[in-house]
């Protein structure tokens, strides 16, 4: 895995978030994926270590939990 | 201000994530500062929105709050 990983699930904090996110580390070096929407990547996320989004998962395979947004559990409605 | 400040107290989850902080956005993008013993610049941590530790201030003045390591209250002792 080259690439960060950013998991949001479309809330204001999660896309306020995605906005830094992408400042900092650019707009190549991250894959944003909406958990909400694309909800066969849920489990995925899980199984990373994500426990609320908005949350960055490193290419070293670390979960950077952002602002709290929403846990899994509202995710998955 | 051209650069984050990641702020932080030393904990364990404050070292991790500052790793992963200066993997992401480059060592040299990134003031690194704990504040558990540099307490003079509290002040200006909660001045720009710091609630809790580590916690990164974006260079466009945001504040992402990362896996929640120590309040800003348990900083102060």
């Amino acid at each position: 895995m080259s690439k960060s990983i950013f998991y949001h699930a479309g809330c204001p904090v999660c896309i306020s978030a995605e906005h830094d996110i992408v400042n900092l580390i650019g707009n190549d070096n991250v894959e944003i994926l909406n958990i909400g929407e694309v909800t066969d990547r849920i489990q995925e996320a899980e199984t990373a270590g994500v426990q609320s989004v908005p949350a960055l998962l490193t290419p070293n395979g670390n979960v950077l939990h952002l602002n709290f947004g929403a846990s899994m559990a509202d995710v998955k409605g």
